[in-house]
């Protein structure tokens, strides 16, 4: 059995409760949406105007419990670690199990996430700043609008990781290799000139030491739908829990467009 | 003015009226497929499970003649060159205008074109047999399912260019830059299996001749998404006629990933 699939079945069971980073090297772990099927049609359109902050993996039929693709054996009620319930853009429930929510309109959408490009950077024996420091990467909301589509649009959400001069060329060298998980950075230098004031104060996540000379690398989130969607407000909305992510059977190198 | 756009202006009077290969240079043209936003939900979901053959470029809101990142001066209805109308998978009519046509549940999809990477294999010094010979892409059925979304199901239909071994290592490694027009050859060698039987035979298109030595490569084709669409018989439907294509202001270099 794949780690993959055995960590979903470890987290199917309830004994998975922690946050995935670092779980089942060389393995696709994704960000999950769940909305009715009346509101699927722009949030997947949403998606396809906004490739690089919501790389789409995978979307599932209405009402089906499963993501073409991403795994035989793979159950989106249950698969992930933990899961968040929004009603009109408040988290309602965190919850281990959606089964009982479950409704036969429900889509299933999962996006690409970072872990499969650091993945790849720290393999080029590049060092990843918040990894070093043990905290979640630092998180901004920017002035850089998404394509809006039907009730969905929002500003954009970027990660940053600091690089002297030659890393940074080599992570954009490398991240470009990943069209479908955010791709090339969307900014290098200068915050500001993206809306961002204060690298110390990230929205999301955990501040990170930018040292003399290093450049900030920022690249497209995969919180940029969550905080689209959490601002447009839908009526009733799933999640996976930030960190607990859905964990599949695809490889990150298999990613790579060569 | 740009060349794209004049040409969308000429195609717009009825001046224009034919087919759009080598016209403005550097510009992407796209595939036009264009339904009721009923089933544009299963569509779009197909596109995003096919990427390789499906490549969206972009796709229009419910009733919208424009497609967002497409071109400013841009109308769906009057843009192309030539059109087909299909009924339950029949075409009924081929035409220069569809503004009388139009309804305000239509849902417009572009899809990427081999065009933007054959310039970029001509850029390389490549031939590309049929450009040569000035007839059309040879084009095959194969045994290749493509992933199903509601009604739409089918064989994957590819494109064939005939290269010594090492311009098709050059050709693999070229389109590679160009994952989101149709990316990586899908076949390269024996045509058999993938269900070819006598490439001199192709299905759609014109045969071109394969000299010895030389290795047939194959890639996904934007003809998929038409045969796939009149296969599963849609009550109404309207695409570009073939070789008539959408003129679009990107460019081709802008879609390599790097």
């Amino acid at each position: 059995m794949l780690e993959s699939e055995k960590l979903r079945l470890s987290a199917r069971s309830g004994e998975l409760n922690q946050p995935t980073a670092g779980l089942a090297y060389g393995f696709v772990q994704a960000n999950l949406v769940i909305l009715p099927a009346s509101q699927a049609m722009d949030f997947l359109l949403f998606c396809q105007r906004n490739p690089k902050p919501c790389p789409l993996l995978g979307v599932s039929s209405p009402g089906e419990r499963h993501i073409p693709g991403l795994g035989l054996n793979l159950d989106i009620a249950t698969d992930v670690p933990r899961y968040r319930i929004w009603h009109n853009g408040e988290m309602t429930l965190e919850t281990t199990d959606i089964s009982e929510y479950w409704r036969d309109d429900l889509v299933s959408f999962a996006l690409g996430c970072s872990f499969s490009f650091e993945e790849a950077l720290l393999e080029q024996g590049l060092e990843i700043r918040h990894i070093r420091q043990g905290c979640n990467v630092p998180m901004y909301r920017t002035n850089v609008p998404t394509q809006a589509a039907g009730p969905f649009h929002g500003k954009l959400v970027v990660t940053m990781r600091p690089f002297m001069s030659a890393d940074a060329i080599r992570a954009i060298q490398v991240t470009s290799r990943f069209p479908f998980v955010h791709g090339a950075p969307v900014h290098i230098g200068d915050p500001t000139q993206i809306g961002i004031d204060d690298l110390s104060k990230p929205d999301y996540g955990d501040p990170v030491q930018v040292n003399d000379g290093e450049i900030p690398v920022f690249w497209a989130c995969g919180v940029t739908p969550q905080s689209v969607l959490m601002a447009s407000r839908p009526a009733f909305c799933m999640t996976h829990a930030p960190g607990y992510m859905l964990i599949t059977d695809r490889r990150n190198a298999e990613l790579a467009t060569f």
